[in-house]
Parts: structure tokens; sequence; C-alpha cells
């Protein structure tokens, strides 16, 4: 839930009077995102998303994340395009934040997703990887293998205030996937986030991928790996393998996956586990008691991260050879 | 900033359907309202307002307030309409909240109200009370004189950690008004919140008022009372008389307004500042210090409070005999 910025009314028409897009009909705070401010902004010409970017997304990584939206939109990928202004700019400043008017998805996240949902996700997410595959920038993911020591370290022993003794157990774990960590994957432009909250459909149709602010360099396997994490388990944290299955088979349908690909699998879910329960670690030992916002459960994490150690071939996750 | 329940799309799918209004093409949680969870439903038929009521909001009074809605647009008021659906309900139930679809109003809330958003203010505040003058149901003004002991009493000396002595300030000020209350002044349905949150502009034009769950049964000139304390103090609340002279006179303009009425203003006036600053001191009082809400400032009405103190006569409003 967010809206941090408030935009004055005179200032928000200004700004909109920079587009070829007609009168602002209305502007509503929306609580999608967590990082941004998000409006859903009525204009003569229909409706858009504004996004305000707020002090966590790097200012120097915005022209990545607009180009990349640009550029698989523009090879048919189901995703938000940013606007241009009448001067060519999608990337402008409002009420003290960059910013960007970005079209409007239809579509409805799905709450419990159903294995048909995770189906659509892998294919689509296989034409995302193909789309960008000849994406010209880049940018190094800075959640992942690397960065997770340093993460824990900066939780500190407050870690252990969420469940006793889990700051040893973790940097037990890290050394494990440091050394264990594949490498030489086929790689390119991940999307990094792909929760459910960040997937729109209509009826059984994929109908929007959005929130591109995580996206960055890395193995295409890591996807597939955040997804299982994101879509495959049941509340209570049970793996259900036919949502795994079917969101990898109709990944492989689309885009050709290696086998070495297919049994780094099982490290690479784990890796993915890690890396949310650390950040959401980070959330829970920094956030002030008192602050207006809900700390998601890192335990949540932990529980799958213990299924994913159990996995040791692709075919525990539904994978047909 | 609201949104407490959370929608399934299923759930949602299935609601909709007992409506002629088309497909669900996106529902996203929006930021305004307070005491209820509100969504901006997109349809293929338009755009609408999907209000779930939360515990704040008496059951009992929903009917009221839906029906008022509805008498006074078909009278020509600009306000959202409750939508019947194919059995001609419109008070109906979702994710265990009673809801109600609302017609979507274009507009925005001026976030700086200058003079001519109050002159507007005022013409359409009175053609308000001209509609609902003669609709049939009928509810208490329960936050009225009253009730404000019983109010201070339940913050109790938790309010003097707002301002130390402020309690017994408080309860002087109540017997005050308690003694010179005015009573047998015109009188009929007010929307009783007026704040500038609640009213829509497009333009120089007011496009819709919002917002009817404090309606009631009062006298005309409380609904001025409050829309002066609301639209007519400056940041650093020191009073706008300018502001003040275009919302009385707008309104006196559609509404006859007898001498007694404006007599009482400088009374009622001070009354709607009381009103607003102990429903905040009891949100001060009662809101744990964790909580994900934002406490409005019960003190931004002490300061009003002691303009209106110093008020006699209705020309310190500006009003032109």
């Amino acid at each position: 839930m967010a809206v941090y910025t408030e935009i004055g009314d005179d200032e928000l028409i200004t700004y909109c009077a920079g587009y070829e897009l007609g009168e602002v009909l209305s502007c509503k705070g929306i609580t999608e995102g967590v990082e941004n401010s998000n409006y859903l902004l009525t204009l003569t010409s229909g409706l858009y998303i504004l996004t305000l970017y707020e002090k966590r997304v790097k200012q120097v990584d915005l022209p990545f994340f607009l180009n990349l939206m640009n550029h698989v939109a523009q090879a048919g990928v189901p995703c938000p395009r940013p606007i241009a202004d009448r001067d060519g700019t999608s990337l402008r400043e409002l009420a003290g934040r960059s910013c960007a008017l970005i079209s409007f998805l239809p579509g409805m996240s799905p709450k419990r997703p159903k294995p048909f949902h995770c189906g659509e996700l892998g294919r689509v997410l296989a034409e995302f990887h193909l789309a960008s595959s000849d994406f010209d920038m880049t940018r190094s993911n800075d959640l992942s293998v690397g960065a997770w020591r340093g993460l824990l370290e900066s939780c500190g022993r407050l870690a252990n205030d969420l469940s006793p003794g889990i700051y040893d157990q973790l940097e037990t774990e890290i050394e494990i996937l440091e050394r264990e960590w594949p490498t030489e994957l086929p790689s390119g432009v991940i999307h990094g986030d792909l929760f459910p909250d960040n997937v729109f459909f209509r009826g059984e149709y994929l109908s929007g991928i959005i929130d591109f602010y995580f996206a960055c360099n890395d193995c295409y396997a890591f996807d597939l790996a955040v997804c299982l994490n994101a879509w495959c388990f049941e509340p209570g944290n049970s793996f259900n393998i036919t949502k795994a299955a079917t969101l990898l088979n109709n990944y492989a349908e689309v885009r050709g996956v290696s086998q070495k690909e297919m049994a780094a699998l099982p490290i690479l879910a784990r890796g993915a586990a890690l890396r949310f329960l650390l950040t959401r670690l980070y959330d829970f030992t920094h956030t002030p008691k008192d602050a207006l916002v809900v700390v998601k459960d890192p335990m949540e994490y932990w529980d799958k991260l213990q299924f994913h150690k159990t996995a040791s071939n692709p075919r525990d996750y539904g994978w047909k050879l």
C-alpha cells in the first residue's frame, strides 16, 4: 500500500498539459505498488497510471526500466508503456519526484492463483525473455547471491527476534549457496519480482505484467525460480507441483530450456526463497514499530526454503524430461 | 487512506455479474475515504466506485445514505448515485461487508481552495439543502452539541497529553455551547462533513460532492459552519474572510437565509470547530500508537475555535447584510 507524495491539482493540470492526452478528469491514489506512489489518472483520452518514484528506486536506473518496458511492449509482451510528452520525453518530474505516465492495462491480479494462471505465466515469462534478449541496456542484479551476506549482516542479531538462532542458520545457508551457485546459465534481462500482484488476467488470459522496477540482468531460470516461490505454494506453504509443472512446461514450450538450466532449478529456487526472506528480514529489522507500513512475514520464505532444500531434481518441480 | 478489506477476484466477478454493466476489467483500491474501503472499478460500461462499509458506519444508517444520494442526484445535485443490480437492489454484500456500487464522478478535490472554489461550494450546498428538503427519511445528528460532553469524557485525561489543561478548557467550552446553542433554526438534511476532500471540481465548476456518511438532520446553517471551518482558513489557521464571504453570499443567492440563521453563525462555527476537535481528540486518545493510520491534528481546530470566539457578528465572516 503506497501513495507517499501528494500532488497539487494545479500542478497536475500543468503536468498533463505537457501531453496530447486531453483534460484531467480525475486522479485517485491507488494502493498498488510498494516502492512508488501510484495514481490512476482519468484523462479525456482514457485511463493512465501516473507513477512517482520515491527514494528506494535509484534515479540512475529509471531509463533502464522505462526503455525496457517500451522495448518488450513493442515486441508484443502485454506490459504498460511509458508515454512520451509533446517533447518526446517519458521520464519527467512532478511534486519534486521523478515520474512517468504509463499506459493503463486492464485485468485483475489473482488472489489465489490456479494452475491455469501459472500456465499463462510460464508462456508470457518466456515471451518476455525472448523479447528482452535484444534489449541493449544492462543493469546488474544487486539482490543476487553476492548481496545476501551483506543484507544479513545489516539486519544483525535483531534477526533472532524473528526466530531464535535464525541468524546463524541463514549464515550457513548463504555459505552453501555462495559455494554452489550456478554460473554460465543462459542469461539476459529478467523481471525479478513476478509475484501475482504484478500480473493481470482477464478471464483465463494473462493481460499484463507490471512493475519492472527490479528488472536486471541475470540467468533466465532465476525468474522461474522466483515464480515457483511466488505462485506455486498453497496457504500454509505446502508446494503445489501441478502449478509448478504447468508453469515450467508452458515456459519451455516457448523458450527452449537446456538440461543445465533445469538441473539448476532446485538451487536457484532455494536462492530465490532466500532473497525474499532476506529483503523481508531487512524490512522487519529496519522498519520502526510505529511506521505506517505492513511488514511482510519473512518466515513464509523460511518455510519455502525448507521445501527447496529437499528438492534435488527438476522433476521435484514437475519438470518433464 | 483506506482499503481495509481484500476482495477475491472470483468473488468480485460473481458480484459484478449481478449488474448489467459488463465485464470486470480492473479493480484498484483507492486511498480515498477514511471510514470505508473504496475501489475504483473498471467495467466494460465504464468506471464505478465500489464501497465496502467497514464497522464504523452503522448498518442501520446505510439505506438513509444511499436513498439520500439518489434523491438529491435526481434533483440535479452533482453527486454519485448508488446503482441497482438486476433485482433492483443497491445495498448488497461482498467479502463479508455491506457494500454499494456507486457511479463515478470526474473531478479533483482542491488541495488549496481558492475563493472561486468556496463560491461554487456555497451555490451547490444551497442546492443540496433545497433538494434534500423533501427527502422523507431522517437521521439524527449524533455528533451535535448533545454528544460533545460524552465524547470529551470518553477521551478522559489522556486529552491533556495533547496540550496540558485542555480537558478543563474544553469542558468549559462545552458548557458555554450547551447553554447558548441555537434552536429553531431552519432545518433539514445536512451533509455534515463537506471538507475539500469530499468536493470535486472540473476547472472552475464544482463537478461533484461525495461521502454522505455523516449526513443527518440538523439546522442548515450548521453545514455552512462546517464549511467555514474546512474551507476558509489558510495554512497556519488564519481566517480568510474573502473565501468566507464568497461562500456565504453565493449560498444565500440560492437559498434564502433568515437574519436569525445568520446571527447564529458565530456560535455554530464555534460548535463545528469543537465537533471536529473532539472527534480528532477521540481518535488521538483511542488509536494505538502502532496503528496503520495517520491521526489528524486536533489542535488545528483548537486554533480555529479561538478565531470563532472572537467573532460576534455574521459580518465577521464577510456576510453582507
